[in-house]
């Protein structure tokens, strides 16, 4: 019947078991989210698609809070966002400070020293804050023409106090990168009144999009940065000076748009329109006290103290004498929730715990912490 | 109300008009795999997510017609699959023969160039095809580490024959990259066959899945390139070494999977399987011999001799008196249909014609052909 080499296999149909999301990301995706993925496609050059993305565009502006006309998404996960601002700003040679205090931020050290950085790193230990005291001695020390930071660390629940750093970055004459992966859309997040420079995030966090699409931001000294450079953006894909034209004005063809994608994060960011961004940042701050007390009434610890703790990412100590990974698989199989369990360092010390976008929810709450005692 | 510095702005509803999708890519999605999108979420580390994921690779090498266990789909669109297939196989110094016959022959050199390859091109009108001898003067002239070549390209409607090129790189010791991104699906390609190194593609041409995911295959001796790297892939996000890692057995944690597209493209995959490979590429046949003998008889002329002529794309010459620009825009506004312009040299030369995938069909050209006769 065929001469073709490889032979058909057989494959079921896709299914998929209901699960309730409760890890690091993805979250739930709202259901008018997932309706708008179905929508038809349009061409990715068609009048049509270019008011959606202009209007995406005016809607990630206000869940940025920043008026920076390079405000867009880029065409992958959240890790291509950190990529394409570590690849637009750092030219080889220049001098790049990163704080690191877990996973993402070594990531981003990584990432700079792939783009020819000279990469100075400060440490300090997962689940704890950077002084700017801290960021400052390090500037002293050595100057640094970029800083990254990240806003909300997936890996340790820390959300990193920003506007005095940022202050110090600057008086030394640096630009500042922010990761709001985990914060954007459930943690209060002031681009422009922070004065931050670049700024990028994931969809599947409190955004409660499909992964696949991820917003970023500059502002006017980036972009200087950027149409300074010396040498081109190694990276083709997410080199902004072709991006940049396609979401911008001029429209010229650079690759194609995650049509779908698109529909998907305009369909979220409606429903952050509806909500408000300050309703939403108090229903994460709500519900995640809820998650909080319920862990502490049941003797758990949580590993950030209060006052630096996300709302979006809910890290407890494993308590002694529960197995984490039976407890995990546990919860999966009986109850189909999923929650994950630590990196890195905190790696069979913690639990993640996600309260993000549509996931975060009293009714979550109350099953987990259920669902928890069950099987714990 | 609000102390935001950034109001919420006003954005009316997605709306989207319902296009017949006769261009380059996207081409219309298969009801069946917009309603796969819609499926709700799971994790991207679920175990039944990673079943998921290794029966798409099962079925991506039906597709693609090889037994490379490092099959995968790359997380963006096809530039970013062009891109991992660049930034994994070429390394700074390493010599690069490019076969430029059009737009995406371009972009290959442009990115082999950033990533540090010593890059030659070899030029052919766009619309022609490369023969053996030019491809086996080059070489003798300077052997190259890699060569790149465009097996269907988007941008004119010519099928390049790759058999004997294959060889011919093979034989001076190189290895090849054959750009599929508007042939896998719908047009020959057998790349264990054939002997192809690495072999990416797309996921919006003949497979008929929304854009933001993009097949790609890496055979033993590209494999063993990569493992011979004295230096680190620059690309983060595309770095094989840990994406591939992600995909294969250690399942590692690289970067969070698209995974409403990975929905999306097993559903079309499956459609694949289905209909099996050589039924799917006889109808992308069928239906191309009906336009094409339709425009002839209209009088038009076809840039691509019949011999080297993509049943997936076609190039009608712009006829003397008649206004392409105009043209597309009464197709686009009075009927809904989507057909695209030329591009570089052959800007305002021809009209482009998808029939790829779920829009290749008997229909789709009929009314093609009334609508172009309606309004030119």
């Amino acid at each position: 019947m065929t001469d073709l080499l490889v032979s058909r296999p057989d494959i079921p149909p896709l299914t998929v078991p209901p699960r309730l999301l409760l890890g690091p990301g993805p979250s739930l995706v709202d259901p008018r989210v997932l309706q708008a993925m179905g929508t038809p496609l349009l061409g990715h050059l068609d009048p049509q698609f270019v008011e959606i993305m202009d209007r995406t565009q005016v809607m990630l502006r206000y869940a940025f809070q920043t008026r920076n006309p390079i405000t867009i998404p880029v065409s992958g996960t959240g890790t291509a966002a950190m990529e394409a601002a570590v690849a637009n700003m750092v030219e080889p040679g220049d001098s790049v400070l990163v704080c690191v205090s877990g996973y993402f931020g070594l990531r981003i050290a990584d990432m700079a020293r792939r783009y020819g950085g000279d990469v100075e790193v400060i440490n300090r230990p997962w689940g704890q804050v950077f002084s700017p005291e801290e960021v400052k001695q390090a500037l002293d020390r050595r100057p640094a023409k970029i800083v990254a930071i990240v806003h909300a660390e997936t890996s340790t629940g820390v959300c990193q106090p920003l506007e005095e750093i940022v202050r110090i970055v600057h008086a030394q004459g640096g630009l500042i990168i922010v990761d709001a992966v985990t914060s954007l859309g459930g943690v209060p997040l002031k681009v422009d009144e922070w004065g931050i420079d670049v700024c990028y995030s994931g969809s599947q966090k409190c955004l409660s999009c499909p992964p696949g699409i991820s917003p970023i931001t500059f502002n006017s000294t980036a972009i200087q940065k950027l149409e300074a450079r010396k040498t081109q953006v190694t990276n083709w894909y997410l080199d902004l000076s072709g991006v940049g034209k396609y979401w911008g004005k001029e429209r010229t063809y650079h690759h194609t748009a995650p049509i779908s994608m698109v529909y998907a994060l305009y369909e979220a960011l409606q429903i952050v329109l509806e909500e408000g961004l300050e309703a939403r940042w108090q229903r994460h701050r709500t519900n995640a006290a809820l998650l909080w007390s319920g862990l502490e009434a049941m003797g758990w610890e949580l590993h950030v103290p209060l006052e630096y703790r996300l709302p979006s990412l809910t890290t407890p100590r494993v308590p002694a004498g529960v197995d984490e990974v039976l407890l995990r698989q546990r919860l999966l199989k009986e109850y189909n929730i999923e929650i994950s369990g630590g990196l890195g360092e905190l790696k069979g010390k913690v639990l993640r715990i996600g309260l993000m976008g549509y996931s975060s929810r009293p009714e979550n709450v109350l099953l987990l912490l259920a669902a928890i005692q069950k099987v714990s």
